[in-house]
């Protein structure tokens, strides 16, 4: 097969026929979605390229600007990709919610697979210059059953606004955790309350956003991350209502449901969690998709963009194809 | 402007609202150029994800692919381009050729603005294990006028397939040279007689050529670029016809006006350009479209791409921009 696509004639390509031969030498007949990608993917870019009659000097500034794009210290390409929304787009594709479930957000470029198991009630931040707050949550199902051993994962910057990832010199992370909820689905650590914060913007993403006169800022906000055999996967946040950028994040993320006050700590929760009354407690109760529920909808979604596009279409692992047969 | 953007609500974005919103905040009403791009790039990028329903794993991937394109010593990004086709369709967006003038082609990542300057029947090659040639080429316009004065950019590989600047321990410069059309608009330098190479493909544009079942074969040519004021920049390239890829160049470029041969130099030619009876004499002779041409062309053809994407159209500086007037 390769063999022979290699030899197919591909000759004399103008602006009109390059689409169709780049589509046809880029068939995998082996790897469908790897060749599905590809097709879009060229049809997309080709058809950019036409539809704003891209100039030579242009196209060197794209290839210029996504190189520089690269060689950052650290690649800023999801910087860039949450910038143009296609972060939040592909979490929103890939974990579709039904309604009463918690709402997904972009997870962001400072997640790590690093961060410390600690136990519930330990604090994740060192930080001595935020605010301390206690965070209250638990983890349900659709149908409000507890679900016990998520794992939890909790990450938030400093209070200057800064992630650890972002510290050259750190000698240890901090500011997050992975933790897991008890057996009646709760979780509880402490931690500072989040701070509003721009975006690294002394390279290629703050240029564009400069030029578009955007401004880099996102509002106040702890990211999360729930996982569990049988859950799908869920990557949100919680937004400090009231935030200056509450709704104009640079990165697209803030939903409503995402919007969280905190309430100083009662004479009881204060006692039973060990903290001062008055600490702020940030509380949220959040839902997870079970797995087939996730599934199904994703798969429902797929066959419908693909036959929106005119195709018929097969689900392999999970991700749609064309069905060629 | 700028601040009322930032300003503007911008909440609960999801995979239906969420290009709408990313275009909005894009516009730059003073760079209306730059806002058509980005708003086109937006759009493609956001469409391309929800008809491949890309998966957050695979967006993933894709953010590490353009990491590793980028970290090469030298950036991939041109490469990747040529391996899409963009390349060849920017070229012929940017210089398209009405009948009678000489097609153009994709430039590649391999030309340089540090060529020595050389006179006609100079030698821009030194390798002496390549096969001698004479190039004799002549310049003219559509009525067939001869073009002195023009500046005639030629480059090829040496006879192993590689360009001067993928050797990192060059000394020199090689295989490339400026000349300029004599008053009777021709041009000779004595060359090698181009062979076919692979485009580099120990990277990652060479990985996905591999995962696509594709070679990175380009069939033998030499690069030409000429420019002269008041016509329109060719870049072009020549290809040995018969070459075993003639039909299946990994990026795209061949045209069939653009393959040559060579025949052995006659006695005559031998005593005019003091090179051996019967020395290869790769002879072609260029047309270049005049600027205003080529302006008038390449304006009809944005105003029917633009109109066929609904939009009415102005032209800024050469280059269409939607008017929203």
């Amino acid at each position: 097969m390769t063999q022979s696509k290699n030899e197919t004639p591909m000759m004399n390509l103008s602006s009109e026929n390059i689409t169709e031969n780049v589509k046809r030498i880029n068939e995998a007949p082996d790897k469908p979605r790897l060749s599905y990608i590809m097709e879009r993917l060229v049809s997309h870019v080709h058809d950019f390229a036409r539809e704003t009659r891209l100039s030579t000097k242009e196209w060197l500034a794209g290839i210029d600007y996504l190189t520089a794009v690269g060689v950052r210290q650290k690649s800023e390409f999801m910087l860039l990709s949450d910038i143009l929304g296609l972060s939040l787009l592909v979490d929103s594709i890939d974990h579709p919610k039904p309604p009463g479930s918690t709402e997904g957000t972009l997870i962001g470029p400072f997640h790590s697979h690093e961060a410390e198991v600690m136990q519930n009630g330990d604090s994740i931040s060192h930080d001595t210059n935020g605010t301390p707050c206690l965070v209250l949550g638990s983890v349900k199902d659709r149908q409000g059953q507890p679900i016990p051993g998520v794992k939890v994962d909790a990450w938030e910057t400093d209070s200057s606004g800064h992630y650890d990832l972002q510290n050259e010199h750190r000698q240890n992370l901090d500011g997050r955790a992975v933790l897991e909820s008890d057996p009646d689905g709760r979780f509880w650590f402490e931690a500072i309350i989040p701070v509003m914060y721009p975006i690294p913007h002394d390279g290629p993403v703050g240029q564009l956003l400069a030029l578009l006169g955007r401004h880099p800022w996102r509002p106040a906000h702890m990211h999360f991350m729930f996982e569990k055999v049988g859950y799908d996967q869920l990557i949100t946040a919680l937004y400090m209502r009231g935030d200056p950028h509450e709704t104009t994040d640079a990165v697209f993320g803030v939903k409503e449901s995402l919007l969280v006050e905190t309430s100083p700590a009662s004479d009881a929760i204060a006692a039973q969690y060990g903290i001062k009354v008055g600490t702020p407690v940030l509380k949220h109760d959040f839902v997870l998709v079970s797995e087939a529920e996730a599934s199904k909808l994703r798969d429902d979604l797929s066959v419908k963009a693909l036959r929106d596009l005119g195709r018929k279409v097969k689900i392999v692992d999970g991700l749609p194809v064309p069905d060629v047969d």
